[in-house]
């Protein structure tokens, strides 16, 4: 496999929730060696990855700022933004690979966990067989969320189950109906529906909103006190379990 | 509150899933920082988190090792083994309470995150309404093993299922059958159950045997070519999600 010994590597680097102390010292030392590094934003945003890694990178690496073509996240059947998401992460690919096929390494930039519905797995996927990659595990955004709200979430043997908003309201009410424990994710316009869903399961009273966990501007409550059905895509719902404790 | 604001804090510190440079620069702070330092640990065996913090430990701080009154996870529904646990965490909690009452801060070491299945949660239950605790997430022992076998997991409207192999066998093959991805905990004498709970959903294909992610003497092999029923407590299994994919 002599195509995978030349050429830089590939890092995916899990950076964690939000707080940039919550960086594990491996990715402290990728970050601040790769002489390029790259990171996911939208396109009005300041990118969340580099701005958890800001104060680790090399002085003076080379950045490249993959930006998505859409501002929101829009329903995956329609065939017009499922094109444009390919087109953007076949280019982003591209675009790393031209680094890497000179011999530098890049790092990857990821928020949370990069392997839990992270963007770096569409382009680790398309590079995997072309170049070497090393992927670094981070916090992910939901155990910072645990830790923010002090909640443990997990007893004996209960069930976790991780879902998020996007789904159909019928399927995340039956996936979420026969769980012990439950994390709902990618919240934003979503609200509303996983509203109507924790009500109908009886979950209102034992669930817990989390916006922006382990940020500085970080907001928790019980759900049974979010009155609005305002929700940034960075927040989550914890329903936590109720396993046997001795 | 004011009996909260006397006293030493108790932080849960979580340490990731095994190597050293997987803890976050926050929890080297606090290890470093900390005059007291509690562990649990088999009593035949050395403690996990006490080996993963060891380099960041501050020199001649006080250590508490909680020593677990059993050598093996026993089925819960065996009311002495349920009293004998409950007895324990009872006495460990309160040999932190007289550093805590002391006005001495203790980091309670843990493994993975400190919220899902933890040790720690036991404690903090028996002690939050006494003194005042602060949690540290750490990278969870999951997270570790995506990031080791190099295994996207979540991909679109994936839901992740995380089940303990200690449930019953019905059980747990109902809650394997719904997901889309899945992780499976705390294998040790329980893997001829879920091999025969993988064949009959038919998941052998799909599955990763994961022993010991990310420590020096990881294993990693496809589930259909572990021969064996040998599986240490610290070994999951991985089936991962086949979500959509731009």
């Amino acid at each position: 496999m002599s195509v995978l010994r030349s050429g830089g590597v590939l890092y995916g680097v899990g950076l964690g929730p939000g707080d940039p102390e919550l960086v594990t010292v491996k990715a402290v030392r990728l970050v601040g060696a790769a002489p390029v590094v790259a990171y996911f934003a939208k396109r009005t945003r300041e990118s969340h990855a580099r701005r958890i890694a800001q104060a680790y990178l090399r002085p003076g690496c080379e950045e490249l700022l993959l930006a998505y073509p859409m501002t929101t996240e829009r329903p995956f059947y329609q065939p017009e933004y499922v094109e444009a998401l390919r087109g953007f992460y076949a280019e982003s690919a591209e675009r790393i690979a031209r680094f890497l096929e000179q011999g530098r390494d890049v790092a990857l930039l990821c928020e949370g966990d990069p392997l839990l519905y992270g963007s770096f797995m569409h382009i680790f996927v398309r590079l995997k067989g072309r170049f070497r990659t090393e992927i670094c595990a981070g916090v992910s955004g939901m155990s910072g969320c645990f830790a923010a709200a002090k909640q443990p979430m997990t007893w004996g043997d209960d069930v976790l189950t991780v879902a998020p908003a996007t789904l159909d309201e019928e399927i995340l009410a039956g996936r979420l109906a026969g769980a012990d424990a439950a994390v709902v994710m990618k919240l934003g316009g979503n609200f509303p529906k996983l509203r109507r869903v924790l009500s109908r399961l009886g979950l209102v009273e034992r669930a817990i909103y989390v916006e922006r966990g382990t940020m500085a501007d970080q907001k928790i409550m019980p759900f049974a006190e979010k009155l609005d059905d305002s929700a940034p895509y960075f927040s989550m719902v914890l329903s936590p379990g109720k396993g046997r404790r001795p």
